[in-house]
């Protein structure tokens, strides 16, 4: 973290605008935080992380008692073209099938999303599918499907944005007081769609980043790494430009997930990270603005390769070790619920003083 | 784990009887249980640990819907005559002080239980105070604190039998249908009765498996190590034998924990254990019985040394990692949240047929 930044003209106003929004989180009210968390009834820091989490929760939310019991999961969901080239164990019509099964609630999400008491919306940006109205569903088609990667890029430079700047108006919309925000996605194909885009920003070789999915043999493991080693060289995105690297080789959900972040930072909304494909938006977002991390949560430490090294690329670390590899905002929601309870600590615990108990010696 | 098993005779009829009792996991709903696993709605094995969390639930409960819905944190408090060395950075009245604290509901532990659900129990087994009738708390006191194990026997034989039977008893009492125990506990200078035993019982040197507790400096670190090694000197407790070790250096909380859980292995219910102090207790039942183990579900990573090397002798893995030293059962409460939902995965979701997704390739 600096407190200098510089921002790119990115070629979007709401982007730029939003960007220009974020500000470090606030000292003074961090401090005071401080100082209530060292009188609660514990040891000094004993609570470890949960007390840095309310902590800069309290820095991003400003005032006095924490809030964030408005809880939404966002699934974005977009499909890949890149899914033709077999690097996935599932066929690319599993994407709008899994989608009915979100707005139906019978999927991994919903069961835990209800657990934790959090709403789920899932966002179509890019799916090649045309879906009927229905609660929960917020129609938000950008594209319908990625161009495949291996033969060129993902999407315009202005679909791109366009993806960002959806995330950006859905964060806007949902910017209620308490609000926590976590992401999700959905999308056949979109590991190797994120495993290029973290080897580009991340400048680590494919295969170094690039894991099986949801479940491929060694023959599809080693024809995706090749897929995505040869993305890389038919679209030579440009590194530096993080816009570029999404538009050349990401995909749209990737694109409303960094809008996502980057819309809720500038509202100073927390934002709880999934996996690997989330982590991939987080890092586009994080790339952006340096203070984007100091809004971020980490959520698990997924199974796909790659994840690790674009949390360290951020700078954020996770907390739940479940050997998750499922997306849809699974582990993030999950996190959620020890997150939460970090405020709830921070508001509920009694003090030394008013319990009558004796400090350290 | 293995089928046969040596009990000895220990000298208490209801633990041996309890022993007894304690059977390997069903394997036939374990595998039922993976097959409807394998039909939901999500690529196979992707929930990862949580798959393995229900599995298991469903082979302790047997049954077709696992439950553990209604969820009990039994936080054991006792006094440790070894506080007289200075090895706590808090004076030993803070354990009664504490007690009164999670009575009155103030403490960490009553705001995370309250969170995900669970009712809080507060057993006095060994605690130099004598408390008033309150609710949620069990008047179970076996001793007034134990010996300075500095310079004697921490209890009896008889007594450390009695606070295993005390656990045994109180989890019959609290077998109801869907039921989960977490384990918990308080008492000042614990962490130094916790080394001793579990270095006891794993082989490995004080020094290894001794932390900071609540946070002593440096010179208090080191005079600690030395009080660790000074009681196992003193006692030489039989190291095959764990009873003897719970009497000559550990506490009747920690014996508490390990009657609870004998206890619940016996009633087929689950316990999600807490940090080091509760770890030992495990580690006392584990030692008591090969089968201990799959009835135990490990929470957090515990800054206290010698916690992994506590839960590596028993077999078991957390899946927290928060920086947590706090006990009380926090972080076995916390980790009651995510072992639940993974249960409500298991009988929630939509399977592929019901929900119309189509399968792996």
């Amino acid at each position: 973290m600096n407190g200098t930044m510089v921002i790119r003209q990115t070629g979007s106003a709401l982007l730029d605008s939003s960007l220009e929004a974020i500000t470090p989180l606030d000292k003074s009210v961090m401090e005071r935080a401080q100082a209530r968390l060292d009188n609660l009834t514990k040891p000094k820091d004993s609570l470890g992380y949960l007390e840095e989490f309310v902590k800069r929760i309290a820095g991003i939310t400003g005032g006095t008692a924490p809030d964030i019991s408005s809880k939404t999961v966002f699934v974005f969901a977009g499909d890949h073209g890149v899914a033709a080239e077999g690097v996935s164990a599932f066929p690319a019509e599993v994407t709008p099938q899994m989608v009915l099964n979100f707005l139906a609630g019978g999927a991994a999400i919903n069961v835990i999303a209800r657990h934790v008491g959090a709403a789920v919306k899932v966002i179509d940006i890019g799916v090649n599918f045309d879906f009927d109205s229905t609660p929960g569903l917020l129609k938000k088609k950008v594209i319908r499907g990625t161009g495949n990667i291996a033969k060129g890029p993902a999407m315009t430079r202005a679909d791109a944005l366009k993806c960002i700047e959806t995330g950006i108006e859905i964060a806007q919309e949902f910017a209620l007081k308490g609000a926590l925000f976590a992401t999700g996605e959905m999308g056949i194909a979109n590991t190797t769609a994120s495993s290029a885009l973290v080897s580009a920003l991340t400048g680590l070789a494919p295969a170094e980043v690039t894991g099986r999915g949801t479940g491929i043999d060694d023959k599809s493991y080693a024809r995706k790494v090749g897929v995505i080693e040869e993305a890389l060289r038919v679209n030579s995105p440009d590194v530096t430009d993080p816009v570029d690297v999404l538009a050349k080789v990401g995909g749209a959900e990737i694109g409303g997930i960094a809008g996502l972040i980057i819309g809720a930072a500038a509202n100073k909304i927390p934002v709880v990270v999934d996996g690997f494909i989330s982590t991939a938006g987080a890092l586009v977002a994080s790339k952006l603005h340096p203070e984007i991390e100091r809004y971020l949560f980490a959520s698990h430490s997924s199974v796909e390769r790659g994840h690790r090294a674009a949390l360290d690329a951020i700078g954020i670390r996770p907390f739940l070790d479940l050997n998750l590899r499922l997306g849809e905002g699974t582990g993030a929601a999950l996190a959620m619920g020890s997150i939460e309870a970090s405020v709830k600590l921070y508001n509920e615990m009694a003090t030394f003083d008013s319990a009558g108990v004796t400090g350290k010696e």
